[in-house]
């Protein structure tokens, strides 16, 4: 059976606090036993995959150059798309529900193609948007967005 | 010398007024003389086109399928991409600037996109993001939007 | 009524004889009335875009680059995908049919896609490829390529 | 340290002889503690995938459809793509090196992306473009693909 695959999203560059909040919600997605899925770059796609790592898990990172050389030490899989920005929409495609922890353009561009194609999207301290569901903190987090693959099979 | 190319972005469906306003956006893009790009189907994308086709301006339509046969009618360039929403960033890349009218989540996302990369966006009875350049009306929207072309050359 | 779209496809660099067919093949594409769509770089496509402009035709660059700045002079419509040789499967979506002159890797990876989807590819000077249309000049090109496309219709 | 990536590209429904061999192929890639991407799907890219999860490998697939329910049993990180036969960039681009077995018109575009891109293309049975390393067997191909990294880094 396959693994459930989980999307994190956020920004290159992040405060202590938000790459924290990452680090746990990696960690607990690894201990899910599901797949984290990101961009594959620094700030909160490194402290997710970190965290993952931490745990045992499998990390997958949709890079934008078209080179592996990007991914962070973190990333098991790296994906090579040399799509740019268009790669976003590949991470929303594959996740089967994403949890977005703060973020910036990007992350908002990644929030807003999720919710067109219907994925669920658990926030932290990100943007608000309605149909984002918000939380707190890591665990909240991580129990809705495996609740909300309960809903969806 | 090439054409300036404006991107008009907003929902498949929409309201009489939104429609009027895109039709108003797209007949004062026609009148600069600028090429018109947008999503290539309903809506806001066709009553842009439509407004420009009525003063003689070039359309552009950006199509989610992989074949032109979604295109509305008032489209003269249709670009197959098949790449879905995948398209939206296509828009963004290939705009000058961005006028956003109204819009549901494919909108916000091709803004997002748009911000991320540094094109200005003018907002008409849009969502609410900062970076948006808001205004009212169409010819406010067409005057901003050029105005933005200005102090980027 | 929408125009034909008619897809050149060719390498960036090429001989002169090369080049003055692809002249020649813009040309008759625009003296009959079609779009000329190409990759919008140098070389083949270049020379296409030049014969196609001199006869007044419309012609579509579908950039490798995210942004405008490399297409070549007779380029109307720059179509900014950022997405490399990725944008290759878009010229090839977006044409109604292909004429291939010459040609590199890049330009066999346009034929295969063409091929590959249902699209007709008229060859001239190119890759020996079962499926393609061999044609020795820039008229009988031209002429199959609008021949498919009734059969098509 | 990231392990190796190994493409196996060939088409979606093939004979008996073609498909033992990509099985063989992902045995031995599994064997070598590389990770095996493919298009996910079914012929060469099911039978490669199924090789390398009998020896305990880990298995890409880069799918066409924007949804992951299109890939074979055998793939553990189905990526959803949703851009058709534009995946086939993808997978060239991430792969470090590639094995071409039998194929059609798909495979021939990704051989032509692979060179284009500088990437090795290892074929078996396959078509007879010049830069294809040609060999006869699973084994030839899995030593002359690692070989090929060797000389890369």
């Amino acid at each position: 059976m396959q693994k459930k695959i989980i999307g994190v999203i956020g920004a290159g560059s992040a405060d202590e606090k938000i790459l924290k909040t990452a680090e746990e919600v990696g960690k607990l997605i690894a201990e899910r036993d599901a797949i984290l899925i990101c961009g594959g770059l620094g700030g909160v796609m490194d402290a997710a995959a970190r965290g993952a790592k931490s745990k045992g898990g499998m990390t997958v990172g949709i890079l934008p150059q078209s080179h592996r050389g990007g991914a962070n030490p973190y990333i098991d899989v790296p994906i090579a798309t040399g799509f740019g920005e268009g790669r976003n929409v590949i991470i929303v495609r594959s996740a089967d529900a994403l949890i977005a922890i703060g973020g910036e353009y990007g992350t908002l561009s990644e929030i807003a193609l999720a919710l067109k194609i219907g994925k669920a999207v658990i926030g932290i301290n990100t943007w608000d948007i309605k149909g984002i569901i918000k939380v707190d903190n890591a665990e909240d987090a991580v129990n809705k967005v495996f609740e909300s693959l309960i809903l969806d099979f």
